[in-house]
């Protein structure tokens, strides 16, 4: 399992990625799966990829190939548009899996979903989700954050701490501590973390890998469960009708 | 989908099911997933239900029909343990399944997932989840609690309140914040929840419905917005070398 998260905040954009990849339980691995593209001077791109390993690294090889070999095709330094450069990942993911379909024994295996986000320089930054399908959607205004991989144990962190007009370090808080709730339910989650954070217009990029030993993810995880428990023993009275006495 | 609980604690058992089923968005109904048997003066039973709503039903009416028309078969009357409980209704499931495995198309489909919680008088009070392929498993003193349907919203709550020495409104209340959860990020759990609280050796049940207008669950849910945000305040400001600035 892999989760990667991404959000698109008024001052920037942010993202989160675990490394752990797993076939099986007694094979588990450390791969990234937050990819910086700087294509051509006027974009950048940060690539996360979820699902079949071989598939996302495929598909990242032959992006550096197009990039290598230009020719007539389009390939992210000449799409215009990030929605653009969202629908060729998601041909590259469509062919790589067609590819070996006959290998996987089926068309719907291997397949792997990405969130793609950056600038074009010109254009509004953006994070998009490119499904298995080749289609995508982007983050909404008032649900600006996009999960893939396993996304339930993080999503109510996200969806209480993160809008539009959070500043960037709350909102970077927010995504590790939706990341440590992921990975303390789900084992194949883990540590280390890959954190990168885009300031809008910059066309650069922050980047950090947060190691499993970090203490400030152990502050950060001693802060939650402090207040989690304060917070079941404030909840109020269960009234007379509804007791168990 | 389905959310049902049950808590295994040193005081007693609480169950807590939501009532929510649907075939398609287009078709919600409101359905009771929490059933309360009482088929001799020496046992209380309580049966949680997840999966196909047919077979859960057909499960139940055969429950009812080996009560009335006893035989020489096994039924909840006559076993003497409560694995012996949990063994019968996972061969009913079973049975349920494979008589419309060909209308279903396919013995796989249709399945459907029990908590069977309660106690023979003579023998631990306990919560057994039967699995569809009818073998069951024990919640342990660890992790007291069990879970089917929806369970992954729900979880950290769980884990993070619940252990054998809670007193049992504490239960309650972690179990319900548990329910709120999941509710709010699945629209196919929803009220009115039906709680049931056992207390150990009673062989009688506190049983109450919750109704969605409920303004203990609307207290509830503040209570938990208030410290959760006050919690995403107090987070440990981030080190410089991952800082977004």
């Amino acid at each position: 399992m892999t989760y990667c998260l991404a959000l698109r905040l008024d001052e920037g954009l942010i993202f989160l990625a675990d490394t752990r990849t797993n076939a099986g339980v007694d094979n588990i691995g450390v791969y990234r799966k937050l990819h910086v593209l700087r294509p051509a001077p006027d974009r950048l791109f940060v690539l996360q990829s979820a699902g079949n390993l071989a598939t996302t690294q495929e598909v990242l090889d032959r992006i550096d190939r197009d990039l290598a070999h230009p020719g007539n095709g389009e390939n992210l330094a000449t799409v215009n548009h990030l929605f653009e450069a969202a629908l060729y990942i998601g041909r590259l993911g469509q062919e790589v899996c067609q590819s070996h379909a006959v290998g996987l024994g089926g068309s719907s295996a291997g397949t792997a979903s990405f969130i793609l986000g950056g600038q074009i320089t010109g254009e509004r930054p953006e994070i998009l989700l490119v499904y298995p399908e080749g289609n995508y959607i982007r983050a909404s205004d008032t649900r600006p954050f996009l999960q893939i991989g396993e996304t339930k144990y993080g999503k109510f962190m996200l969806e209480l701490g993160v809008h539009a007009r959070v500043d960037l370090e709350t909102a970077v808080k927010v995504a590790l501590s939706s990341m440590l709730s992921t990975a303390r339910a789900n084992l194949s989650v883990g540590p280390p973390y890959d954190l990168a954070v885009y300031h809008n217009g910059s066309i650069d990029l922050v980047e950090h890998r947060i190691e499993e030993d970090s203490a400030y993810l152990r502050q950060l995880q001693d802060v939650w469960v402090h207040h989690l428990t304060e917070a079941l023993h404030g909840l109020p009275p269960i009234p007379p009708e509804a007791s168990p006495d």
